[in-house]
């Protein structure tokens, strides 16, 4: 049976790039390999629309948030985190961790927190030194509105910390244009690449903050010494070298297509998966939708835990279930990186045959179709 | 022109390995990924010689001995630093960032320290809560007397914290019945993969000392929480898990010609490298070399730099240099993982003619011939 791989992370990686992958390894200490990170490097520049270096590092993306934290926030300071799902709650829990007193505001999952808010909350903490928040909550499938939080920030004193592991590459985010002072993704998500990369960008305000902290709590993720390699197109530390040269592949596709076509591209897919679940009667679990990611209720009578397990073992459809609380009663569906149009269609048909076969009243091809009215929309005639 | 890379890690990775790499990537959080996790954690027990968890982390060794220190040494605690070379530097450098005291017990480059050194530090410092070393000391090619070491310490309330980097799988390393606390290693050395994957093992002495640590400085390379998910075989933060998934190939390769073989296998091998160099007149550079890799002085007219570049551009040879002060005065060859005796020989062959052709008296032969007696000689006959 054919598998599609529909979870938002890890997202399937493009065959192209898995012949990649089984390339010889090379040693990475070598005119050639800096050669390669330099050029690498540039292409994140341009993938997160910012001027600024793009520090990577060999971890998840919690890797590179840690490396965020630990670098630019003194022990005893105060940060603001703005959080509307698990991974908002991570900078908390980060931000705990490293001693670092938080402000919670936050909005019920699904729902997003809207600037007025953060606002407010900038007005009572003018001692803030930064505002951690999360551009596509991949837990709940909303989008924040991170242009709006970055008018706000950048008036202030304080850093505007990104998590934009599942945005960047799957929808708007415009690192310099936004004022987003540290915006961290991974490798297995847009980048269409396994897991093991981070990527950090790093504005002056934040290299600012960081050249301020006399004690910083990294080593590993010590960025300093990164910007220090980076002069030469190096890494402190044996960087995951192999998958550096498969991003190269992933970035040459983005940069080939061009990122505001490719946020359209996303916009549309995104449109498509949200008109068609819509059209099976069933309701869009985030207010605000992210454009990597569909998040679905499911009806009171349909357990998701069973109508996954069904998917993947009759029709080799693997999508995501909630997290924590939400496990049985969402879905999330990924249409990001090597994920296309079509194959969310074929997400979307494994939706209806399995909601019907569970007892649901469903009319096969109601969803599909009303997808397909939605990719037809923006197809330009003539 | 065939490309052999020789050198002290990235090491070359099994064709059947890079084909493991380009498979599908596959959704980590599933029945099918943690069956997979429990089968690699226990083969890696079974090459670490631990009856103790051995942690996964996606990151650089480094990365594993930044978890080692900023779990188990609270701030303000005294480590004895046991270092004779770069990478035992790296734990000095660790400890300071992390406001440890550190006692250095040092050996010149190419020198170990000899057990009796640290039996004086340990007498002085009765405080010290660990002791940190290297195994192979990758810069050097130096091997410690980990298992002496491991007396001494087995005897103090102190842990000892080793970096068997370059050692695990290419040399004799018995974590448990060399009483070795916290062992790390990574995955591009004799494990035969890209570098990504880091591991640590972690004896009940170093756990009751994580647990008793009420701050310890660590999020993504938290232990508890780690051992928290190793319970159900999950990891906290999405892991490198093609990484893991190609890892299995290495073990299963490493459990079936059984740990003490390879042992043997690695010893032989060093010994025709080492007896080949000398057989060109040339000097080694470890008083007591590591199994994994030989360094040997380059005589006085030839620079080492220009050597490799020769060998790497006319032969497609890659041997390492040595580096910051012995660059240019060393060379380092590899022979671990997938490098076998053959490819020694054929390391060493280039070094003899580009030896002769930089106008060293050198006896074209003479080297390989010597290599290839001494691995006759643990040859069986009959």
């Amino acid at each position: 049976m054919k598998q599609r791989l529909l979870t938002p992370g890890p997202t399937p990686v493009p065959e192209e790039t898995l012949l990649e992958m089984a390339r010889p390894v090379f040693f990475h200490r070598s005119p050639e390999f800096r050669e390669m990170l330099a050029e690498v490097l540039a292409d994140l520049q341009y993938l997160f629309c910012t001027k600024n270096a793009v520090v990577p590092l060999t971890s998840s993306g919690t890797g590179a948030m840690e490396a965020a934290v630990a670098n630019a926030l003194p022990a005893g300071s105060k940060a603001i985190c703005v959080s509307a799902g698990r991974f908002g709650e991570r900078w908390r829990n980060l931000c705990k961790a490293f001693d670092i007193e938080t402000v919670n505001v936050t909005a019920p999952y699904g729902q997003p927190v809207p600037p007025e808010q953060l606002a407010r909350a900038l007005a009572d903490h003018p001692d803030a030194r930064a505002v951690c928040t999360t551009l596509s909550e991949t837990s709940t499938g909303v989008a924040h509105d991170v242009a709006g939080f970055g008018k706000l920030v950048a008036a202030s004193s304080a850093l505007l910390l990104v998590d934009a592991i599942s945005a960047l590459g799957a929808m708007e985010c415009r690192v310099d244009g936004w004022h987003i002072d540290m915006c961290v993704t991974g490798s297995q998500k847009a980048l269409m690449l396994p897991p093991g990369l981070a990527f950090l960008s790093v504005s002056d305000k934040a290299w600012t903050a960081i050249d301020a902290n006399s004690k910083p709590r990294a080593f590993y993720f010590d960025l300093k010494k990164a910007r220090e390699k980076l002069k030469t197109s190096d890494t402190p530390y044996t960087p995951a070298h192999t998958l550096i040269r498969a991003l190269r592949v992933s970035l040459k596709k983005i940069r080939a297509e061009g990122i505001e076509n490719l946020w359209a591209r996303q916009a549309r897919i995104a449109r498509a998966a949200r008109a068609g679940f819509q059209a099976l009667g069933l309701e869009l679990f985030a207010a605000r939708p992210a454009d990597g990611l569909t998040t679905v209720k499911m009806p009171a009578s349909i357990d998701s835990t069973t109508l996954l397990g069904k998917l993947e073992k009759q029709y080799g459809l693997k999508l995501a279930n909630g997290q924590d609380n939400l496990k049985g009663k969402i879905i999330r569906l990924a249409h990001m990186g090597y994920i296309d149009q079509f194959d969310v269609l074929a997400g979307i048909a494994g939706v209806e045959l399995v909601l019907k076969e569970m007892g649901h009243p469903v009319e096969p091809g109601k969803g599909v179709a009303a997808a397909q009215r939605a990719l037809a929309e923006s197809v330009k005639q003539g």
